[in-house]
């Protein structure tokens, strides 16, 4: 199974993808797709674009995104509810349901405590993909959704065999 | 000169189109795109594909919404930063640089002053458009936005015209 995490921003939006074969994860791409100033709606067209290609280009079966709890200003929430937005309209286009997770919940399935700082965050991701070039706090936010999403997809089908084993 | 103008929201989106013969406005369509509860990414792909398909049948030369200042809880901003990213991103794939009037300029450009209120702006559409029949408030609303586009765009090519005249 392919997994795409999204960490949705106007400025930087990152994308991590990860494929989990049997328990084994193993990274795809990471990248983080930029805009500068300009129009408003031509930076999420911009998003938009950028977003599908990468989204085509990878093709993943499941999609994720952190839950957003604002504590922002107003102006702040609206700019990233336009991006998130477009980040859960691309994969959503494709008829993959978007998954949110909660950013506790994130940080206890990368670094097994909820309470954990970015850059532990970031180190963990690395130590989990060892060797992979990661583009960014951005880029590695998304690994990280992507990451918490497919592992929770795995102890549920775990926990199914385990059902169904049971049944037997 | 055929405008678009667009009233955002998740549940419902309005949207007006009107049409600028010289100095005569002519009304070409109106309606809301609406969307019922279910996971956020299908709503806003429903948006999106609603509003993608209404743009390309009535192929407007310009676009304009409301420029939103926010004042509702953070969790009502980040959706509606949601459906405004889908608002946004619509004409401005088409590469149409999508206007932004403050509330103030919109109810001025149309009633006159600056402080009417919603059933007020209902009915100066109506006055403006007779005979239209309008598919509710955010589709009076999007048509509202969309008067005030082509005003201000009438009286500026006015402006263009008066001064191209002084200088011959």
């Amino acid at each position: 199974m392919r997994v795409m995490g999204l960490d949705p921003g106007l400025r930087a939006l990152g994308w991590g993808v990860v494929e989990t074969s049997g328990s084994r994860l193993v990274h795809v791409a990471n990248g983080v797709c930029r805009t500068s100033a300009g129009p408003l709606g031509q930076r999420l067209a911009a998003l938009f674009e950028e977003l599908s290609d990468i989204f085509a280009r990878f093709a993943p079966d499941e999609a994720a995104v952190e839950q957003t709890f604002v504590n922002k200003d107003a102006a702040g929430t609206l700019k990233l509810g336009q991006a998130r937005g477009i980040a859960l309209l691309v994969p959503s286009r494709a008829g993959i349901v978007v998954g949110e997770y909660a950013p506790n919940a994130i940080k206890k399935a990368v670094v097994g405590v909820g309470h954990a700082t970015k850059d532990q965050i970031g180190h963990m991701v690395r130590l989990q993909l060892p060797g992979v070039e990661i583009a960014g706090p951005d880029a590695a936010d998304a690994l990280a959704i992507a990451i918490c999403h497919a592992h929770l997809c795995q102890s549920r089908s775990r926990q199914v065999a385990a059902a169904v084993g049971g049944a037997r």
